[in-house]
């Protein structure tokens, strides 16, 4: 197991009240009285609140942001004891699962000053967002409180969430860490005639002994000459010579993510491969020169669309060349054409950049950065220049 | 690692057939003209789409059900390649993200004849759903396509989900016996004086060499007499004398969950302890007795806790004593007092009594079986009678 230096786990309560005012500030510009968070991102970035119980889609848990003063939890019984452990003062719970009164009677009670007062209560609704609570119930909820405004508050939270802190960034360079030395060990666990299942498998293994807390996010491909798609789980079609592996990973550590892949080729490729692979590597370089404070996500995406034009025009449709990174394994921004949001520094991104080759193959090459005035400081160890061959 | 005989991955498409049919048979007596879903495990059910993907939170997913006729696939491009492996003919994609149009002028489209006819559509929007999409689009698709009426599908689809295929049975004994040969293992590769994040590390790590192809959910706690909660991550503190550790995996398999623990005494255990885990022993018993087709979920409760009730009457609240279990680590039924649904063979269940003793600690003994017309017929190794130690 490679030494890497561990950052200590959580943050400081101090870190949840800077992200709380600084919320709280930004409410008041655009009328908020309230905000309703529900998502296992937002409620960790105001609590601190760390379980993986998010995976049991059983139970809604709710934080409600006031105009001033801390967060209030209204969640399930069953994690009064966690919550109890944050800085948090006012937890509120109920015995869930309750199909009747999963929590609404509580938040009902909760919102009412603010519907009394014709409030604005702002809630994610937004693009890359999704209602964690049934629909019915929030319906239900509304319905049951005449006089509220609901505002939508995706912009807001989400652009605050972009700008890592130090904290933050340490973590997200220590999984990167873990996942570059994981890569770096796939070459010694791999080889032809293995299934991929068992790569799969062994690249796991390799990521927990590296230190991960979980590998959850494990996809990629692996046939002749290269893959054509980027999301599918492993078939136990064993490697073959003439291969191009491609492994996509999210790591975690204390609930942070890295995301990046890594290309081989399995004994000698062939050349639209190879060229792939360079124009790809120097995209990402373009990507990198490009991620300074001040430009925006669209001039990084023409940075990096610039240089694989010299093979593809099409692009492989990803969507997009690369991302935001933190809690979620993809996080606003995205780096594509119709995102004008302004880089900053410290925002942590994924450069993603893909094409289309050959008969339906298609390439990814991905690193994480994080946003510096001298561009993209790498937090990942930078890919071979060429297509590494096992 | 064990020899555990693995089942075929995947399904035959007629077992998507049959899914299909009967729910089209379902829609039309309670009058759904289509049904619309959003969720992994319901996109899962219904065309075998199977990706990790679903961890990005950034693209929504769509699936019609049509009143006659295969399911009708509205998708990122991203997973087009994967979707057209599946049974489905008819696969509708667009360049996402894109946030002005993530699939809603495709979806208008597809329920504009729907709408125009004043029909009914079902989707997903009570207990222990979410809505998978941004909530202002499905305001505006709704806005979009007036006559159309909105019903809730979640009975239904929970229902039929409820009762797992004997395909389902292979893949949930299969990761069963994985989790359970994980356990056996666990006093050969922990020991008092690690801490705690390297005993689910390891546990981890056993779990894949055991077949698994994750262990996404392991929690549990270690303390002196007892553990608090069930839902933390591990601390660092390291295992002593005297403690008694607790360990809850979700392991996967080909998509679907085992749920269950074990506990152990680090040394030997206080009295208290001893006596909580033969009552919850006892309990897991009449559970497993009182498992039959024709009993009540609620009837089931009361047969546990009517045992548990020896020692504790407040139930150590977790809101249930068990859950369905399949695609989803949590899935419906509740064994609650709350729940009427009548068990039926082949509905796959965990029966998970907890109790709490001493000041504030807890107990969780938990097993995962199918429901039989002989009882409860066990997926994992039935833990020791006695409180193990280490």
């Amino acid at each position: 197991m490679a030494q890497i230096m561990t950052p200590p786990r959580g943050f400081e309560n101090a870190e949840f009240e800077i992200r709380t005012k600084n919320t709280q500030s930004q409410m008041a510009k655009i009328g908020l009285t309230g905000m309703l968070l529900m998502s296992e991102a937002d409620v960790r970035y105001f609590t601190g609140f760390h379980t993986l119980f998010w995976q049991s889609p059983t139970r809604p848990w709710f934080v409600f942001i006031p105009s001033s003063g801390k967060p209030i939890a209204v969640i399930p019984e069953i994690g009064a004891d966690l919550m109890r452990r944050s800085w948090l003062d006012d937890i509120r719970t109920w015995s869930a699962p309750a199909p009747d009164d999963d929590g609404i009677s509580l938040l009902t009670e909760l919102l009412s000053p603010l519907a009394s007062n014709g409030a604005t209560l702002g809630i994610m609704k937004g693009h890359e967002t999704g209602l964690r609570m049934p629909l019915g119930d929030w319906e239900r909820l509304i319905d049951g409180l005449p006089g509220l405004q609901i505002g939508d508050a995706t912009g807001l939270v989400q652009e605050l969430r972009m700008v890592k802190s130090k904290a933050e960034i340490e973590k997200l360079a220590h999984i990167c860490a873990i996942g570059s030395a994981t890569f770096d060990r796939v070459p010694e666990v791999i080889s032809a005639g293995m299934p991929l299942e068992n790569v799969f498998r062994s690249f796991r293994q390799e990521a927990l002994a590296q230190g991960a807390d979980d590998a959850p996010y494990v996809v990629g491909g692996a046939a002749r000459g290269g893959y054509a798609d980027v999301i599918s789980p492993p078939t136990q079609r064993p490697l073959q010579a003439g291969d191009v592996l491609m492994i996509d990973t999210g790591c975690t550590w204390d609930g942070y993510f890295c995301d990046f892949d890594r290309n081989w080729a399995i004994g000698p490729a062939i050349d639209d491969a190879r060229r792939a692979y360079d124009v790809l590597w120097r995209a990402t370089e373009a990507g990198i020169a490009a991620a300074r404070p001040g430009a925006t996500c669209r001039e990084l995406f023409y940075a990096m669309s610039a240089v694989i034009a010299e093979m593809d025009d099409s692009g492989g449709d990803i969507g997009r060349l690369g991302h935001g990174l933190g809690m979620q394994l993809t996080e606003q921004p995205s780096h594509a054409a119709f995102d004008t949001t302004v880089l900053k520094e410290n925002m942590v991104l994924t450069l993603e950049p893909s094409l289309s080759y050959g008969k339906g193959l298609m390439m990814v090459h991905e690193e994480n950065i994080v946003v510096t005035p001298q561009g993209g400081h790498l937090l990942t160890t930078r890919a071979d220049s060429e297509l590494p061959v096992i």
